[in-house]
């Protein structure tokens, strides 16, 4: 793939100015467009050789464009918040909304080539880092984000020469460091392990685009045209005119696949002294297990998701009050806010990960994808049956980043909700907790349970197991959370 | 994935009766509708446990539906023809057209599941082994394949019982090996295996339907149902009512990205009397290699593409001429067939794989869907831009079944070529060598450029590199060639 960027592409002055003077004036208008359009957004990652002009090109783009709209991200190694959370999770953060264009330099590519290069990463590991990127790209194509990934390529010759310049002006000498030298001389070695990695990771939704970044002239343009391309594509996004073959994606349905639901034993119940004796011993506990010293780099993730007037604030009041406040945080999800609908759909969970020796509380979750989205039909079918698989590569990244994550289904009977209801509509403090939408759902209850029995076979992993709980005893179910994750805890800190 | 598949679905003798009436009906509606739709094909792969009921669902099947339009191919160790050709060909030979239902039984799961239990694949290849089969599936997706994946499912007491029962009947007892029961008792060890290969291989594009084998009136109706949507989905496939918000596909172009081509030297050319010299030493050099004993257990694959009037014709004949006529077989491509079409692209060229120890010859190739098909917009943008993965994946696969890959391109300038158009107009014999059509692509000649130079930047791989031949001379040309395919043997066999 780098061959032809070795040959010397060059743009004369006279030639570039006028092209120069044009694509910025597109480029800016098509800015205009695409912040409008709302499509998008458009991300370039900018990776290549040491010294071949990558900053530069970076810097010109922004130059060229409305730098309000417009975000450059370096990314080197780990800092401060980024060292206490999954490594994905800065990348996450960085994510221009659509309308947007974003800049990443030296993302996630470079992380596996410094390491191979460096012996740290074996060629089978390697595969697997990139077929983890492959799968994180194709999901961010299939929510809307347009991917232009840059290699921007010098010879060795070239990149020897650029080196001695830079080296030879005192204003640009300190650019040129003993790592760039020591890079140079293995560039033989890594133009082999450029070729495998460039070519396993160019895709039809992420393909690379390698330019010679000798005449900056020639770099700038290229890029710069190229991302223009993708704009107007993205902006006037259209029906291609040749249909393409692919299959229509149909929702498998097995019979009678509700059973996991509807066998639950509900009739388990706890008496109230039991439940006082057993809220204290997991209170306690728990509040030990978070306040340990191996839970200090470690984080814990719990979900509560289950029917309306299940009980799960109850049962997340009866988790939070043994924590230490500065040590937890609750995040309630809800539909959307627009900023979070700008975004992949796993964005909104991404920013709310807890740092190492934290613990998040979800109330509801990222399975609002394959629960309300998939039985209201917010999502397609394609949509949501894609995200299965993202959602365990997603909690697979947080639990390699440390966390340990518990998941928690609660059930009642249709008849027990129905009391619940009526009695919130009783109490006037409660009121404001039985809403319209509730009544809905409660209309679609045999969807509901499709869609819980789907959600928990297709997720239930033994990194992130969903527990089911036997909500229509309170007390049960309170203690049976409690105690789920404490043995969680003790097993993942043993 | 497998909890809910393990506690006991049943359907009652008295329910099932007129479901399966039903069912049988709509089911043959169905499979005529698909055939007339020329949809699909719609492909069932079942896998699963011993004992589950895997042959017994498949003959239900054919029993229900029209035999004649449906095929069910049972995969077990390789034999004859397979075994001398890479791993994947069978599978692409047993592939049903559009329009029709195929039944895999045992296929690309098997293998990896077998050799990983009895320790033959290693964790990290077993991860390479699935990545490579997403692909495939996705791409088999992108053109058209419906894909169904079964697994019938049996709990580890309901298998025991199932195999007893077998045992104890004499008319079945043949049907209970010592490698069933050698199975069953690693059944817990295998149902961590099972549990990771379903969840990392279940996709959007091909999720995996896990079904109880127990009762075999809910299996068969359960995977008759199933099989039901997605023919009807498939018959009718229309635009999801929900949008998604997939990216657009945006193809990058590289300024100036023809160089490669441009600048190759036609001046080259070879005096005639170091011609014939040349070409007697290479034929008979190459006469000695594909009689080697070292080359029966591989075999070479040559690609021949160019211009039109680049002297493909005249090169290959060189080639041949050094060859065994029962070794070798030349494949011209053309425009495809029927049959061709209802296939995804690359059947057509699976189909012409040389077993080891054998030579094809292909005078065009299926680089046609990144030439021809992208200049022509016979593919869609998306299409053609994801072929180049695929085909790199296509050639990754041929070699690691033993073939040696060699990829000409023959290039000419524009004034030769139609030196060459005008003679052969003069030429009688040789007038139905110019058409229309050529005269056509001539017109087109700077979209070809772009198209071959992309493609060689992203197919040329270690494994199967292109060589850019300056064909203005024949001579030269013709010796290049020999030469290249001399050399690229000696490396392979040595």
């Amino acid at each position: 793939m780098l061959e032809s960027a070795e040959i010397g592409h060059r743009i004369s002055k006279a030639a570039y100015a006028p092209e120069e003077l044009k694509l910025r004036e597109a480029l800016l208008n098509a800015q205009w467009d695409l912040s409008e359009s709302k499509k998008g957004p458009v991300l370039l990652l900018i990776s290549g050789v040491e010294a071949g002009g990558r900053g530069e090109t970076a810097n010109k783009l922004t130059e060229w464009m409305d730098p309000r709209h417009i975000h450059v991200i370096a990314f080197g190694p780990p800092t401060g918040d980024e060292l206490v959370r999954p490594p994905a999770w800065r990348y996450w953060r960085a994510l221009p909304p659509a309308g947007r264009v974003g800049i990443f330099m030296n993302a996630w590519y470079n992380e596996a080539l410094v390491a191979s290069l460096r012996g740290k990463l074996h060629p089978d590991g390697l595969r697997e880092v990139l077929d983890n990127i492959r799968r994180h790209e194709e999901m961010l194509s299939d929510e809307g984000v347009v991917l232009l990934k840059f290699w921007i390529h010098l010879s060795k010759q070239d990149q020897k020469e650029r080196l001695e310049k830079l080296e030879s002006d005192p204003r640009t000498r300190w650019r040129v460091t003993r790592e760039d030298w020591a890079a140079w001389r293995v560039y033989s070695k890594s133009h082999e392990l450029w070729e495998f990695v460039l070519r396993e990771s160019s895709t039809g939704k992420a393909p690379w685009c390698v330019v010679e970044g000798t005449d900056e002239r020639y770099r700038n343009l290229t890029v710069g045209k190229i991302l223009l391309d993708a704009m107007r594509g993205t902006i006037e996004a259209r029906k291609p005119k040749v249909r393409s073959r692919e299959a229509p994606v149909v929702a498998p349905s097995v019979i009678d696949n509700v059973r996991l639901i509807r066998e639950l034993d509900l009739s388990k119940t706890l008496p109230d002294n039991t439940y006082e004796r057993d809220l204290e011993k997991f209170r306690g506990k728990l509040a030990m297990l978070t306040r340990d010293k191996r839970f200090s780099g470690r984080s814990l993730i719990t979900v509560f998701e289950g029917v309306d007037a299940a009980g799960k604030g109850g049962a997340i009041r009866r988790v939070t009050s043994a924590l230490d406040a500065r040590q937890y945080v609750t995040v309630p999800i809800a539909a959307p806010t627009d900023e979070e609908r700008a975004h992949p759909y796993l964005w909104r969970f991404w920013r709310r990960i807890p740092p190492q020796g934290g613990i998040a509380i979800f109330d509801r979750s990222w399975y609002g994808r394959v629960l309300v989205e998939r039985v209201e039909a917010f999502a397609s079918v394609a949509d949501w049956l894609r995200a299965y698989g993202e959602i365990n590569q997603f909690e697979e990244q947080l639990t390699s980043g440390g966390a340990i994550i518990v998941k928690f289904w609660l059930q009642v009977s249709k008849a027990e909700q129905l009391r619940r209801f009526r009695a919130r509509e009783k109490v006037s403090f409660k009121r404001f907790k039985i809403t319209h939408e509730d009544w809905r759902n409660r209309g679609r209850w045999n969807d509901y349970e499709k869609a819980v029995c789907d959600m928990v076979d297709r997720t239930s992993t033994e990194i992130a197991p969903w527990t089911l709980v036997e909500a229509e005893d309170k007390n049960y179910a309170r203690v049976k959370v409690l105690k789920t994750i404490v043995r969680r805890l003790e097993d993942a800190l043993d």
